[in-house]
C-alpha cells in the first residue's frame, strides 16, 4: 500500500479519494484556500462532501490547507493536484513550499498556456515552473468525479512521457470500477482535455439549435452527431499543431471525454445558450453568473493558435466559430454549408 | 440537372428524394413489392410518406415496382438502391433486370457479407453480382432519415474506389443542408456503417445498465462515454481487419455515425433491454417483434471474424460480449474491469 497526497478538495480531487482509498492506500485529502468549507464539512464526524453528496472513507485523512507540511509531501509516493484551471499558480507555489524532494505529481487541472508565441500544455510548463515534480502525469478521459465517487464505471487515461511513472500510477489508482489507460502521449492528453472543453461549447449548441419536438429530449439528432464528428476532426488537427500525437484525440482524452462533456456540466449549458442564439456575455450573465466555463479560457487561447494557421476559417470551422463568439462577445455563427464545400 | 432513380421507398430512399428534388433533378422513387403500401399512399395527390410524415415535392415521379422499366434505369445518371440488409438479394436481382447498360450505383444498404472465410462488404460483393454497375458509391454517415427529411443539418460520406465517380454522385445529391464529404475507402466505409449498428447494442446498454436517479434522462454518462470510445477503437481494428483504412472508423461513417445510431432506433432499443439484464430474445420477441434489427446480423458476421483473431476476447471485449449475447441468445456479460489489465 502507498501513500497518497491530494491538493484541492473540489469534485475531481476527492472522488479521487475514492478509488485511493477503496485500494487500501494511506489518503490525505487537502483543501486549497477555496475548499475551506469543503474541508469543514468533510471533518465533521459522518460529513458529506457537498457537491458530491456522499462521506468519503473514514481512513481518508482531511485537511485544511494550513495543516499540509512539507512532511505530508515528503510522506506522499504520489501527488495528485486537484484544482481547476484558475486555481494552477496556486498549485504551482504550493507544490514548491511543499516538495522538499521529486515526487511523481498527476494533475486533473486542464488547460493551455503560452510559451513566447507557442501553444503548449502544462506538460511542458508545469516541470519546469516545479523542480520536485519527478514525473508530470496528466490525467484525462471521459470521467464526471460525482459519477466516479459513485463507483460507475469510468474510463481515464494517465499520461507520462515517463512510462513507467504512468504505469505505476495508475496501478495505485485503478480499481474494478475506475479503469485506466496509459500513454506517453502527455502533451496530447492534455491538450486533448482543454479542447474538448472548448468544443463541447459549439457541439452542445446544436442540441439546441435544431429542435425536434417530437422526440422526448426535444434535440435533433443529425446536427449534434455531425458537429460531434466535426469536433473530433479538428480536435485531432490541433493536437497534433500543440505538439501531441493526433491519435490521442480519438481515444478516450479526446473523443471519449468530449462525449461525456457534451450534455452536461458548465460548457455544455454554455453551449446551450449559444445554440439558442444568445451571446456569450448573455449567457455567462445569466443562468452561468459567477461560474467558472474553461472552454472560454481555452477558447482565448485556440484564438491566437488559429492566428497562426494558414486559412484557419476554412480548415477549423467550428473551432473558428466558438472563438469568434467567445472573443467578440457574440453569437455562435456556425454553419453546416461550410463543410465539405459545394 | 440530372436524372435519378432512387430504388426502394423506405424511410431512407425517399428521404434522399428531398435534397436531390431539392437541386432540381428529375427524381423517381419506386418502391420495392414491400412498399406497396407507401407508394398508394404517396401517389394521393399531397399524399405523406407514412413514416416521414410528409409528403414529397410534386417534381417526384412515384412507382409501383411494376412500374418500373429498364427504360427508367436508362434515363437515369445515377441510381441509388434505398433498401435495408434484408432487400439486398432483391436489390442485386432487380438491378440485373433494370440495368441494360453501365451506371454508377449508389447503395445505403448496411451489411458484412462472406466470401468463403473472409468477411467482406458490399463493395467487395456487388459489383461482381451487377456487372453493369459502373461504380459502386457506398454512404455512410450520421443521417436520421427523418431528420434529413425534415431539412436539418446532415453530414453524410459518399465512398468509391473510383472518386470522380464519388465526387460527381456526392455533387449531384449535396445541398446546403445535406453536407457530403468524399472518400475511396469504400470497404471501410461499408465496414464501419455495418458495424456501427453492431456496435450501438452495446453502448447503448450501458445507458441502461447504470442508471444516475438524479439525472433528468435517468442515465449515468461514465460508463456510455466510456463505452463509446471502446466501440470506437474496435471499431478501427475491424475495419481494417476487414480491408478498409483504420482513419476511417474515427470519421463520420464510424464514430459519426455510431454517435446518432446510439440512443435512437431499433439497435439502440435492443442495447436498452440488454442492459436491463434481458436477453436478446426476450427484447426481440418483445419491444421489437417483428422488426429487423440490422446489428443482430451483423453479430453473426463479426462473430466469424473474431473466430479468425488471435485472444479475440481480450483485444475485442466490447464486441465479443455482443456476439456472445446474440449467437448464445443470452444477456450481455461486459465489465469494464476486463479493459486495460490490472
Amino acid at each position: 500500500m502507498a501513500t497518497i497526497l491530494i491538493l484541492g478538495a473540489g469534485v475531481m480531487g476527492s472522488a479521487l479519494a475514492v478509488p485511493a482509498s477503496d485500494n487500501g492506500h494511506t489518503v490525505t485529502l487537502a483543501g486549497t484556500p477555496l475548499d475551506t468549507q469543503v474541508i469543514t464539512r468533510l471533518k465533521e464526524k459522518g460529513g458529506v462532501h457537498p457537491k458530491l453528496d456522499k462521506p468519503l472513507a473514514d481512513t481518508v485523512t482531511i485537511l485544511d490547507d494550513r495543516e499540509v507540511t512539507p512532511e505530508h509531501a515528503a510522506a506522499a509516493d504520489f501527488v495528485i493536484i486537484g484544482v481547476s484551471s484558475p486555481g494552477i499558480d496556486w498549485a504551482v507555489r504550493r507544490l514548491n513550499d511543499l516538495l522538499r524532494m521529486r515526487k511523481p505529481v498527476a494533475f486533473v487541472t486542464k488547460g493551455l498556456d503560452r510559451q513566447g508565441d507557442r501553444i503548449v500544455t502544462y506538460a511542458e510548463t508545469l516541470p519546469g515552473l516545479v523542480p520536485n515534480i519527478a514525473s508530470f502525469i496528466g490525467i484525462g478521459g471521459p470521467c464526471i468525479a460525482k459519477e466516479l465517487s459513485n463507483r460507475f464505471p469510468t474510463l481515464s487515461i494517465y499520461a507520462s512521457r515517463d512510462r513507467v511513472a504512468a504505469e505505476t500510477a495508475a496501478g495505485l489508482m485503478r480499481t474494478p470500477y475506475y479503469r485506466l489507460a496509459i500513454a506517453e502521449d502527455a502533451t496530447g492528453v492534455e491538450a486533448c482535455a482543454a479542447l474538448k472543453n472548448f468544443f463541447a461549447i459549439g457541439v452542445s449548441a446544436m442540441q439546441t439549435r435544431y429542435p425536434d419536438r417530437t422526440r422526448a429530449d426535444g434535440q435533433s439528432k443529425n446536427p449534434t452527431a455531425g458537429a460531434f464528428n466535426q469536433a473530433a476532426q479538428e480536435m485531432a488537427a490541433l493536437c497534433e499543431y500543440i505538439g501531441g500525437v493526433r491519435a490521442t484525440a480519438f481515444d478516450l482524452a479526446g473523443l471519449g471525454d468530449l462525449h461525456v462533456t457534451v450534455g452536461g456540466g458548465r460548457n455544455s449549458r454554455l453551449g446551450h445558450g449559444l445554440g439558442g442564439n444568445r451571446t456569450v456575455p448573455d449567457v455567462m450573465s445569466g443562468e452561468l453568473a459567477g461560474e467558472t466555463v474553461e472552454g472560454i479560457d481555452t477558447a482565448r487561447i485556440v484564438d491566437a493558435l488559429l492566428r497562426q494557421v494558414d486559412d484557419a476559417a476554412t480548415r477549423f470551422p467550428l473551432a473558428t466559430a466558438i472563438t469568434r463568439a467567445v472573443t467578440g462577445n457574440g453569437t455562435l455563427d456556425f454553419d453546416f454549408d461550410r463543410l465539405f464545400g459545394w
